[in-house]
């Protein structure tokens, strides 16, 4: 895809991460873009607010787009590689492409979903890297539950 | 593990997908047991009830249990083979076995798990299949949406 669009809806990913950061929570955001570049839905890592290890930015982006019939076409934005629990959610649903915001301080399961013909466009964007970084060394404790680590 | 405590933890999880089956639901049920045999959370699918696409047996009773440090020596009990995102859930929150009711009427990722060293317990359980082979029958659009199919 254009790196150019990617870059704009990474912002949406990115603006969540900080929605979540400033409520005290785990800086990852994401937003789940449809076929024709509707969003359908957004939504930021809620462990800290909502005490719900279930609700990863990735997992909380999809539950907002609510029920749908088909994922064909569609494109999960996200400000970090996603881990096993939200890669297995893209490809159980089919969903065509990610766009990874940084994949440097958590290397996750995108290199699988690649695999397994999920189009993967990672930004390498310092933006995100900075965000995830600061708050790893401020939280380690935190973002080690996260991830189950 | 010992199958007939295997059994008896299937039980509940069989009991959470009635309860859903009873409220219009799609039958999938699911508990997560801890290392000492204490039962951490169950739930089941509320795509239809809740409207919520987010919500499999396995994610609800995973966020029923709470936030935790850690999910080593835990059992996630599900009546039917995990997808990809739940199995995802499983491996990235190292949870240490999964009893799996069947697999014969949906073939998820718990070979996949088993690679990843999850122990992993088929009960070949004709109880779920009738339950699962039934609702698809009657419901193949639902099903379909619910695994993204």
């Amino acid at each position: 895809m254009d790196h150019a669009q990617a870059r704009i809806w990474l912002a949406t990913a990115v603006a969540e991460a900080r929605a979540g950061l400033a409520e005290g929570g785990i800086p990852i955001g994401a937003a789940l873009y449809g076929a024709d570049g509707t969003l359908l839905g957004r939504g930021h890592n809620r462990r800290v607010q909502d005490g719900d290890p279930s609700l990863h930015a990735e997992t909380a982006a999809f539950r907002a787009a609510g029920r749908r019939r088909t994922y064909r076409g569609t494109t999960m934005v996200t400000t970090l590689s996603p881990c096993w629990y939200c890669s297995g959610l893209v490809r159980q649903f089919a969903i065509s492409r990610v766009v990874v915001g940084e994949a440097e301080t958590f290397h996750g399961g995108h290199d699988w979903l690649a695999e397994h013909g999920v189009e993967v466009v990672l930004m390498d964007d310092p933006e995100c890297v900075a965000l995830m970084r600061d708050f790893i060394e401020k939280n380690p404790d935190l973002w080690n539950e996260d991830i189950g680590d």
